[in-house]
Formats: structure tokens, sequence, C-alpha cells
């Protein structure tokens, strides 16, 4: 039995955020979510928790950031249960914007970054990336945090941001939480919860082909055409699963790599019906 | 006989000014320049002097904005003499950034402001706003000034930075300060060191013409399209200016007026020779 659950303070407009920050102790650790929260998002506010003195949460579902008005439309929102997962993980202060706070009337700024923006999700979701960058460097202008906490598993999404804040002088620190998993592999999404049953069976696939690639450069292989196969292969066994993309790429460019030497992002993009999954590991 | 010049201090990485601004007395004022400073430079370091208990200027001549490279390249710099007018005017700090530090290696992030960049200065100048809102939000982070000072001679620029401001939540508010005028009524400018014996005897006729729509203003007249023919009309008493555009445009969105009911922005841009310069008044 567990006890009752301190639910954290709630603020809806830049005016009480702003008035919020000023009395909230330093460090101060942000984590922009669109709701949904899962345990990875958990993760994330207790790890914020930790290492701050101060947690806040952000939960805006962002219209710029979908390709398909449907797909807002259809995304999930309980900003009751939301608001105990922030509480139980220890968040202070969570920031639930309406759309006019964020994208204020007669709003025209984009923050767009180049070329790691273009292969992988970039390709499948156009757009989806310009509309990431510039929530993110809205929600990092508007609470200064001291660090900012996002999921590895949004691999590419983590070395955009990590750019974007380099490139403007961004004084928060872009943290990395490791992907949190259901127990048979599967990486924890919202997205989860629309497959089937015999989807979510056959779903933790992706991570069994990643853990093929992994075991496979364990051995030695160097190959970044062998890894993808590797890769491809233990997807095709799978009929539930249509890939999209399987990648094996520079950590600092996301370009395919012919050889493995340092780092690699090994990715992957597959398809469920109409459900769309992601999953990665780092290399080494 | 003047005394001697304090110069301020010179920083040029952005691990120096991040290591500066940790002890500067706040509130910060930050005045962003491209050097080649003159007395409209100097009347904003004075009032961010006034202003703020630290005053910083950045010395960076900005690739980005420059539409041609023969242009970049041609840019007036004098270190030492604009250190010297910094000093005068009572700045605390000089950052001078090598490209590299404003632009570091893999860089790739822009910030664009959508239809308030495209009028005016917009048309003629295709990308110099995209090079003026990324290099502004770079120093807006570095910096995390508590006010910058711009001037009203760049009005577009203003609105947009301004816009930029707003929309990205950057904390800085964005002061203007009023054009800076020969005794003559040329507004300073770089250029004008550009301009021919002739040219420049001829160049005050922008201000008469700005003068000349807001006599008609004060007069009653309120049809934008009178108010812009009396300036155009006016710039044709001068055979050596041959006018760009000449405006009478909305503040909020730059559009051109038919009719004045609010704010609007008197403005133009004339070329003499290969000279081109711009004004503006606000009205009323």
């Amino acid at each position: 039995m567990s006890g009752p659950v301190i639910l954290p303070r709630v603020i809806r407009t830049r005016a009480e955020l702003s008035a919020a920050l000023e009395t909230a102790p330093r460090p101060v650790g942000l984590v922009p979510t669109m709701g949904a929260l899962h345990e990875g998002h958990a993760s994330l506010i207790r790890r914020a928790r930790a290492d701050n003195r101060t947690a806040i949460v952000t939960i805006f579902v962002n219209p710029r950031q979908f390709n398909e008005v449907a797909d807002f439309d259809k995304y999930p929102r309980d900003e009751e249960m939301d608001l105990r997962t922030c509480g139980s993980a220890g968040a202070d202060l969570v920031f639930v914007p309406g759309v006019d706070e964020i994208y204020p009337p007669g709003f025209q700024t984009s923050v767009r970054v180049g070329t790691l923006a273009e292969p992988l999700e970039g390709v499948a979701r156009p757009g989806h990336f310009d509309g990431v960058t510039t929530v993110v460097a809205i929600l990092l202008g508007l609470v200064r945090a001291d660090r900012a906490y996002f999921g590895q598993k949004d691999a590419q999404q983590l070395l955009i941001l990590r750019r974007m804040a380099a490139d403007l002088g961004i004084g928060t620190e872009i943290a990395a939480c490791p992907i949190v998993r259901a127990p048979d592999g599967l990486a924890l999404s919202s997205r989860n919860a629309r497959l089937g049953p015999e989807q979510r069976a056959a779903a933790p696939i992706l991570r069994v082909a990643l853990t093929a690639a992994r075991a496979r450069y364990g051995a030695g292989e160097r190959n970044g055409e062998v890894l993808r196969r590797v890769m491809r292969d233990t997807l095709a066994t799978e009929p539930l699963a249509s890939p999209e993309y399987v990648s094996c790429a520079d950590t600092a460019t996301l370009l395919e790599l012919d050889h493995v030497s340092g780092a690699a992002l090994l990715s992957m993009a597959v398809r469920f019906g109409d459900v769309r999954l992601i999953d990665n590991d780092l290399l080494p």
C-alpha cells in the first residue's frame, strides 16, 4: 500500500513561471515532456530531483512537432494522471502551458538545426525537428534551468538539442538518461499502448536486433553494412515488423558508417501496423 | 585637453566571457556591435553604463549577415580605436571573439524570424536578418544580459529582435536608443565615411524627406500613400539620391499602410553611388 501522492504545484502561464523561478532554489533541473508520462519520464524526473534543488517538469503537447494534425489530435492527454506521476517522482513544479503561452499572438520565430536533423527521423518526419528545437529553445529560455533531461531513446533528438544548446550559447547542460525498458526488452513509449496484443508480443524484436548487432560488434565486427544487415535480418524474422530504416551511424554527424572505428549509433524505426516504434543502442 | 582613456578589459573566448560574467555585478547591459564605432554606438554604451552595474560591448563583424563576401572583407576594422571609444563611453568589458568562438566547429543552428523580416531591408538583403537573429541569439545566450541596447536607426532590426526575444522567452530586455545625427541631420553610420564630398553634402536629404512627411502628418494627413509620396518627391529633388524604397508601415507588421490610425514607421533606403543609406522616423 502506497501513501498519498503529494501533487506538485501547477503553473500555466509564462508570468507565473517567471515568478515561481525567482524563489526556486538553484540549481534547477528541467524535464520537458508532452505528457502521457510513463516510467521512462519518471526516471528523468527522479534524476532531475536527485541532481538539483528544484525539479521542474513541463507538459506541453507541441503542435509544431507533429507532421499530421490527426496525430496531434489523438495524442493521449490525461493531466491528472500525469501530475500524479510528476508528484511521485519528486517534481516541485509542473508547467502546463496553453498553446498561446508558448506561442504568443504574432509568434513567428523558429530555431533550426541543419544536417543533424536531416537523416533517420528527419527523412520520415519532415519539419518534426524544427518543431522540437523551437519549442525546446523556448522552454530553455523561459526556465533557464541549469540542466535539462532527455531520454536516450530519442537519440537523434538528443544530439540535435546538444548541438543547438552549444551553438546558441544556451547555458543549460543537456543531460541524457538511459532508455527504460519493459521486462521483455521493449523500450517504453506512449505509443506502445496503441499496439494490438500480437504486435505488442512481437515488438521486442527491435531490442533483439540491437542486441544481435552489439554481439557481432563485441565479436570484432567493424563493418557498418554487416552490422546493419544483422539488424535487418533479425527484424526479418518477425512478420509483423516492417522496418522503415536501420542505421549504424557516426554519433557526431549521423552519417552512415562503412567502418566503425569510434563511437557509433545503432538505430531503427519499425512499423507494426500504423504504430511506428524506434529504438537504439550506442557502441561501444 | 582630455585625460587618458582607461581601456576596458578585452575578452576573446566564450570561456573567458563566462568566467568574467560570474563576478560581474548585476544588472548587466549589453551593446552588440560590429565595430567601426561612432557616436551612435557611444550613446548606446553610455546608456548601458547608466542603466546597469556592468556594461559589456561586443565587437564582432558577423560574416553571416553580409550578403556579399566583398562587403564583409571591406568592412572597416580598427580594434584599437574601437576600444578607446568603448573605454571613453564607460564599457567595463569588451568581447571581441574570433569567428570560431561565435560559430564553433560543426555549427549548424539558425534562428529565423518570419514575416517581419520579409519587407523593406529583407527584400534588398536576402538572408541578412537570419544572420542578425542568429548571432544576436548567440550573444544573448552567452551574456544573459538583463538589457541589450540597439539603435533605432535599424528600426526593422529592432522590431525583429524584440519579436525574437519575446517568442523565444529570452529574458533580456531589448532597449532602443534614439538615432544620433550629424549637425546637418544625416544619421550616423559607418558607411558615411564611404560617401564622396558631393554625396556627403547631398545625404541629409533623407532626413529632410522624413521631416517633410512628419510635417504633413502634423498637419493632419493620414493617407499612407500621400505620406510616401511626400518623401519620394523630396528625395527626387536631389539628383545624387537613388531611392530604393520609401515606406509608411504598420509598426507591428511592417506592412504598408493605406491609412495611418496608430503608430507608423516612416523609413527609406537610398543609394548614393554604391553607398546605401537608411533612415527612419516613428509616428507619432
